[in-house]
């Protein structure tokens, strides 16, 4: 082997996100861009809000001396300190700066809490359907996932998730409104899982820790509320980013915030920093921390997609599609006519339409349409789905 | 435990370097910034080059719709292509954008690096004083460190190197110009570790790559050059970023560059986009990306370095201390009088000079001190230098 066996073999059994998202392009060479329907992942297509727009300038145009300099692994103390002011609000328990890191990214931030927590061979509950990345983030830290079937309706199935948990059991990582179903867990699902952990943890003698994945806590519709992590389980910490509410995902700038209630707070954050630097990020962009501390509570314009998801589920409905409406998120998650979906998504690919199958998450039976395109995509697109699903009626 | 063994046992243990930072700026908050002389750091005092300020502003300006979205995890294409034909000239071989890819700074590159071609239990070899995070990095993707001693002059110990390897040996990690110890290994030096690292790789039947770190390239002094790593061996990789020359360490910004000639090219490039991904980086900032290509060759004002350089050594050598004049860098790592840099380093912190011991570096029996400093720190910190050479003289 001339590189890794791991990446060597990752490689081949690549992301089926980044493999549509790839023939996508493919295709809109031959095609040209307008003809090929892509809805492969999950890039925005909103244009970042005007205040983002006008705090980047702002914040470039005061930049003074030590404006790009190192700053405390963690972050600028300001910069945390305005995000645990939110926090406290949306969370409804009182969160200060010094429970707040800043990472790259969601998935900077789940890389540095597991480098945190994880020893050799403690595992990891993570469900179905699954956004794939997270079982290398587990292994990244020398840990093994385990991967739990979720309820018809895509909430988390407690039941399941009690089985199980063992002796080895360290971390659970939950994604809520979730990516690939839209699903938003309820109160009542999140406390019960918050009971089941805490009993669970006692039973083994051992913290089981809720690593909660919110990149899409803003996305959500139809007056739906996400609710409080913190309120349902007290050793969370949430992993989130602004890529998508912002519509900023290639700047690579989000936050870890450990529950103030979490028995072992200090020695989790002091982890997360250490595991901030010798995991290579060091610390967060600088000015693009500087900026999103201007700009909590802002989103991009959610009537938006919420506009998109109707347009998408009238014609797939009226086509014959079935799916559970999302009430967050930019993704449906319907299932495929037929049990093979690699099949069903290859018949979309025809038609020039790029989604990615349900066996790319582990799911197999579904396929997943990110609607994060422009609302002629989804117009134009959907008499080719309409013709496919017909050949299987 | 409640958080990784490695991680809490790592935090007692943690960086010289972060440790006598913060003890600096307890300091500082006790008796004023003005009187404490922080060394410690090799966080650049220089402003960025009004080049950098100017085409920050202009990229933000022309920053249109998609200008903050996902793209290819290599990086953009156009700022891959502007870094190739500079590092052309700079390396003296054709490269293209297909071997470079946009890193989270240094520290990102040489973790994504790491990542894509450590299997459990190959051996990285490191020389002496080394800065002491590559260990982690080598020790995140579950390789083993095996560290070697320089020769007197801080050049590579060529002797030292050809017996460390084994069949295990799968990269070795070098830092020319160095931290800590400013030197910049000479051509000679780096042509007999390329023929050295060749020998070995073909007796042991595996290749053995040769992971060089340049930060400091553009940081050099009267006249020396930094000899080209990629005509000094063919299986080699270049990890680099804008911290430095630029002074933007806190924007994470840099780049990994494979050799044109190395033998498994296409599989490293490979391994690093996925490695890039499941780290959690994704890409390397967006904007950033962008700011930087336009900024190829530019570097902060050397001689301002060089005059810092100039100020420390006069003072210093006519104190007593002794130390290799370095070519590179904006570090001096002289010897201690005494055999327990700690104690020295203490002694210094009395006078409220905040300098690194050797044993930071695995190197005891010297110091390092970061001239990336104040002019008037430095001219006010000799007195206080030279009291403390006293009391050992």
């Amino acid at each position: 082997m001339t590189i890794a066996q791991k990446i060597s073999a990752s490689m081949h059994g690549s992301s089926w996100v980044r493999k549509m998202f790839e023939e996508g392009m493919q295709l809109q060479e031959k095609h040209g861009s307008k003809n090929v329907f892509d809805f492969s992942i999950g890039n925005p297509n909103l244009p970042p809000p005007e205040a983002f727009s006008s705090t980047l300038r702002d914040t470039v145009d005061s930049c003074g001396l030590g404006a790009h300099c190192y700053m405390s692994q963690v972050g600028y103390p300001q910069v945390c300190e305005a995000i645990a002011g939110y926090l406290c609000e949306e969370q409804g328990v009182a969160i200060s700066q010094k429970e707040v890191i800043m990472t790259c990214g969601a998935a900077g931030a789940l890389n540095v809490i597991l480098k945190t927590l994880l020893d050799p061979e403690d595992e990891v509950i993570l469900t179905k359907p699954v956004f794939i990345d997270y079982a290398a983030y587990v292994d990244n830290h020398c840990g093994t996932s385990r991967i739990v079937d979720c309820r018809p309706d895509f909430m988390l199935d407690l039941d399941a998730i009690g089985s199980a948990i063992n002796k080895k059991t360290k971390a659970m990582i939950i994604n809520s409104p979730n990516n690939p179903s839209g699903q938003i867990y309820s109160k009542e699902n999140l406390h019960g899982l918050g009971k089941l952990l805490e009993e669970r943890s006692k039973a083994f003698g051992r913290t089981i820790y809720l690593l909660s994945d919110e990149p899409y806590r803003k996305i959500i519709f139809d007056g739906y509320q996400v609710p409080s992590i913190f309120k349902a389980y007290s050793q969370s910490i949430i992993a989130t980013s602004y890529s998508k509410d912002l519509s900023i995902p290639g700047e690579r700038i989000g936050f870890a915030a450990v529950n103030p209630a979490a028995t072992y707070k200090q020695d989790i954050m002091n982890g997360m920093a250490l595991a901030t630097r010798i995991l290579g990020f060091i610390n967060a962009p600088a000015l693009m921390q500087r900026v999103v501390s201007e700009l909590q509570g802002i989103s991009v314009d959610i009537h938006a997609y919420e506009k998109k998801r109707q347009l998408l589920c009238d014609g797939l409905a009226d086509a014959g599609y079935e799916f559970v409406t999302p009430p967050g998120t930019f993704y449906l998650f319907p299932k495929t006519p037929i049990e093979d979906d690699v099949t069903f998504v290859q018949e979309l690919q025809k038609e020039l339409i790029l989604t990615v199958p349900g066996k790319g998450f582990l799911y197999p039976g579904y396929f997943r349409i990110a609607f994060c395109v422009d609302d002629d995509t989804i117009i134009n697109a959907l008499p080719g789905f309409r013709r496919v699903m017909d050949r299987y009626k």
